[in-house]
Formats: C-alpha cells, sequence, structure tokens
C-alpha cells in the first residue's frame, strides 16, 4: 500500500489548489494511501510515514516559501539522516511565467535532495505549451483543464513510482515509459 | 556610447526571433550599438568589444545547448579572467512552460558570472501572467504583444544598466525603479 | 543483477579518476554489472542497458562541459522520452572549493531529471569536513583518502538504490538509514 | 561615497565571523561606509540605505535559512519593484564541502535578483584551491588566511563595483581586469 504525503504552503490559495489536485492525482494509482496537509499543521510523523512526499511551495522571491523553509529546518530536520530514500517531487504557483516557479520547484528539491530523497520530474507534455519537467508550475491558480492535469499527473507520477519502488508493481514502469508525446511542440 | 552584443544559438528559430527583439529593445536606449551574432559567427572580439551581454539559447534538457557552451568553454574560455565587470542577461525558449526555460536562463547566467559578469533579472511584468524575473523565457516563438515586448524590455533594461553604470546616466536607474506593477495579479 | 552506468567527461585526468573510484564504490554491492566509459565512447546502448546512471564532468565554467552536452543532447536525446524511471547522480571536480562544483552536479542533474530519472545525493559524511549531498565534488583530482570514499560512496549508493529499487533488496534501504553522523560537524 | 551593507544569519557563529571579514574587506575600498548587520536587527532602512548589499546564510538543508527568507519576503518584501539596480553578492558556511553552500549562494542570488539587483561572483582565487565564483563558501568557519581572503575579497570587489558603477570610479574596473592566476590549478 503506497503512502503519499502532500505538504503545501499558500497565501492566495493558488498552491493550496494546486495540492489537492496532485493529491487527487495520487488517488489515481490503486491502493495508494493519501495525506494532505498544509505546512502549519503537517508533523515530522507525517514525513516518517510516507513513501513518497509531493512538497508545494507559492513562489515567494524565486523560491520557496520561509514557513516550508522553517518546517524542514526545524521539525523535519530532526530526522536528518534517518530518513533517506524516499521519493519526493514539487509543485509551484507563481504570480507570472517567468516569475520563478521552476527555481522554486528546484530550491524544493535541493531541500528534498539534501534530506537523501529521491527526486524527479515528469517527460510527459499535458497539453500543447505545457509540461512538467521540475515540477508542476503554474502562473496563478490552475484555470484550464490542461494546467489542472498537470498537478494531477505529478501526484499520479509520484504514487507510480511509490508502486514500482516500495510495493514491487514493476509492470508500472514499462507503462510509464510509452510517452508518446503527442502533444510536444 | 553603450555597446551591447545579443548572442544566440536556435534551432527551430525560436530563440533567434526572441534574439532579434531582444536588440530592438537595447536600441530603445538612445546611443546604445547593438551587435546580434548567432553563436557560430560570434568570435571573442565580439566579448570583448561589449559592456553588455545577453545570451539566448533553446531550452535543451533544461540548460543551455551544447553548441553555446562549446562558444563560452573554447572561445571565450580564453578571455577568462581578463573581461570581469561586465553587465549579462539571459534568453530562452523551450518546448513549453514548465520545461525548464528558467532552468535554461539559470544555467547561462551561471556561466556568465564564472566570467565575472554581473547578471540581473527584470522586476516588471509586461502583461497579467508574464514576467522575466530571471531573464525572458518562452514556450516556443514569442507570439502575442506581451510576449514580444519581454523580449524588448530584456534588452532595453541591459542597455539601460549599461547607459547607467558605464556612461553615467544616473537618473535612468531612478526611473528603472517607477515599476507601477500594474499587471502583477 | 544491477546495472550500474559511469560516464564521465575528463580534461586533466581528475574526473576520470573520479569515475573510476565511483565504478569501484559500485561493485562493493554484490551482484552489481558496472560499465564505465568517457563520453567520447558511450552509446545510447550504454544508457539502455543501465538501471542507474553517474555522470561525472569537470566543472566548466560552472557547469556541465559541452561534450557531455552534447551527448545528452544528440545522443540520448533520440531515446528522451522512452527511458524514464531510472536512477541517477552526478560528480565534478573543479579548480577550486567555491569554483562551481555544486553547481555542475545541479546541472547533470537538471539533465537527468529532463530524461525522467530519479536523481540523489547522499546525506553520509565521509569525513570531518567532506560529505556529497548534490553528488560528489573535489577540487583538483582525489587525494586522501576521504577524497577517494565520496567518491567511491556515490557510486555504492547508486548500486544499493538500484538493488532496492530494481531488485527488490529491501533490507538496504534500513540499511542506508543507519547514517551515524559521527563525521559532522 | 560607496554604501555596502552586510546582512547575514548565523546559528553556530561561522557565518558571522564570515561575515566581519566580508565588512572588513569592504573597508579596503576607499570612502565605502560599512553597516553590518545580522537579520534579526536589520531594516528595510538599511537596504533602501545600501548602494551594495552581501547578504550571508548558513547553509541549511542546501538554501537559505528561513530566518533569511522570511526577512527577504516580509520586510524587504515591501519595497520590491521600487529597488532595483543594486549590487549584491552572497555567501555561506555549511557543514563540510559538498554539503550545498554554492547552491545555498545561489538561492541568495536567485532571491536578490528578484529584487532587480545584479548579482556576482569573483574570477580570482585567493589560494591554490580556493575561489569564489559565486560567492564565498566554506566548510565550517573561517580558519586558514586563505579562507579569510575568500571573505574579505567578496567585500572588497562589492566595494569596488559599488565605487565603479555608482561613484564613477572607472579605473577600478581595469584593476578589477588584472587577475593573474597565479593561484590557478
Amino acid at each position: 500500500m503506497g503512502k503519499v504525503l502532500v505538504i503545501y504552503d499558500s497565501r492566495t490559495g493558488n498552491t493550496e489548489k494546486m495540492a489537492f489536485l496532485v493529491a487527487e492525482g495520487a488517488r489515481r494509482v490503486e491502493g495508494t494511501e493519501v495525506r494532505v496537509k498544509r505546512v502549519d499543521e503537517a508533523t515530522k510523523e507525517d514525513v516518517l510515514w510516507a513513501d513518497g512526499i509531493a512538497v508545494g511551495s507559492p513562489t515567494n522571491m524565486g523560491i520557496v516559501s520561509w514557513k516550508l523553509k522553517r518546517f524542514f529546518d526545524d521539525v523535519v530536520g530532526e530526522l536528518w539522516g534517518e530518513i533517506d530514500g524516499k521519493i519526493a517531487c514539487a509543485f509551484s504557483s507563481s504570480g507570472g511565467w517567468g516569475g520563478g516557479a521552476e527555481l522554486a520547484c528546484m530550491s524544493l528539491l535541493t531541500i528534498l535532495m539534501n534530506f537523501g530523497f529521491l527526486v524527479f520530474g515528469v517527460t510527459d507534455y499535458v497539453g500543447k505549451d505545457l509540461t512538467l519537467h521540475y515540477g508542476t508550475v503554474l502562473a496563478g491558480e490552475p484555470k484550464t483543464e490542461e494546467e489542472k492535469e498537470a498537478c494531477r499527473r505529478l501526484g499520479e507520477r509520484l504514487a507510480q513510482y511509490v508502486a514500482i519502488f516500495f510495493d514491487g508493481k514493476k509492470e508500472l514502469l514499462e507503462y510509464i515509459r510509452t510517452f508518446e508525446g503527442k502533444f510536444k511542440n
């Protein structure tokens, strides 16, 4: 039974909407248990519990919000060196394209790698002009169906990797590798 | 007289279109001399000549193209340690939003910082959902007027910084700082 | 049977020495098959073959060398979207501490993530002042025993993850999580 | 009269020691006024006052500390879009080489670029194996004379750029460009 945790911070509600969609995507993979926690409610037990973790932050000055950083510094920090080998990914909503959402994802992935997690992005395009190679990034809230799917696809892939690597569902790996690139420009 | 060099690589022509718009923006600043060079034509003399340099790459696997990297490794590399203090910025076209264009810009800025250049992005929004905080990034070619303006604005800001810092036009600095944020979400 | 590929570029021989030590570390994990390939000799078949890939580059202008970039753009690029889910990591030798070796590793990890690989660093310290949180980084060649161990540990961890995630040796995951931090400042 | 601000956070005192050395280096440039502020004491007036800003953080989970992030999010954030064009740089102390100090500097530079600042590193080597291409990075506290000089050199270069670009001392630019690379491997 795969365990997926979605942790997020949100000021405007945009990243929160993304978080719920990421969780929805994770639930697409049968047998996945999903927890969604706002950073203020998350505990180190949540992190211990999970095999896979998706972390979402608003893009604040090009990187992770200070509240999420404090959570990883002070709360998850106590577990440092004892929780290596989990699977992790990132998502972020910024004020606009070019506003740093990819860099915010990379700052999250930098933190997650520091804890010894394996981090990933997704090669798939979810529409003609939208992909999630370093995590899901949006300008503002998820509006179009493609933008919503970019969130869901991240959670789905996380749950798939958990199923493949922790629950031995190797056939999923081949499935993941059948990307047809139909939306790629 | 400010000297601005625009260097670019392009496979599909998208980044090339951006390069011409960046150059157009640089010419908005009176007294600026502008050179535009495809990476195959650029020489180390071009780099020596310029006070300000904008570098554009297609987003290839999330970072700079190998041709541009080779140019900086092998050609500009001969000048390393002797050309510190120039002003520089980056732009990139990727296959889609979330495809790594911001990271490609950061890889360019990493190279440019290595040469001792001062690198920058622009706080301005050029439309409701588009800014250029780490250089100009687009999905595909510049299509809308806002996307074209995101290219021009980068070149304009580069030429302004050259005018301020190399030609002593201090009044431009105040002008730059009057961003009204009218498009900011 | 885990399959680990070590690919590297090297000008001075420093990164090459690291590559052989990374391979040595991978062989510590029983049943691991290891290939070491200089970028000029590596083929896309090597990449297809491997479950885990360690990529090493000299730190050139703060990022990956152009030769390695060309390999991923032009050779591995043909496989893009069909080889997701491999495990990958990075190593780099720079001219000195502070010279960009961590950033070079991150540029490699950016490329590797673009291919859909899961990337990781190691929480362990291999000495009082040396760790490999984002891959192994050195100033110059591996000289001290600690520096050599930083290379070996990377390969070992890669082979361990391959054994855990591809060959189902779950007990190794607990072993990895027993980091005692004895060298941590 | 150049105005240089050094802002830092510190848990163990290591980054604080670096901050004082960075300030010492800035004072080498005649006519430079220098303020050093711990993040808890710094105000937005300090930032408004300065032409050049050096920001130092302990490397916490590979990026900036949450306290410094909060300062930029909540305090300096009020000035966003009105203070473009300042010169800025970064420094960081980590638990060990390979622990993320360069990435922590890049996270600081990402924040500083977001505010429209021009950021830089230094091409000079201060010893056989130590440079500061993306800001000054150390493992632990500054111990050797070279490590101390790596801190001072950063502040000195910041003050030099302020003198060149804000006070018109163009002759300093040529001086900066005379790097002899005597320590370069």
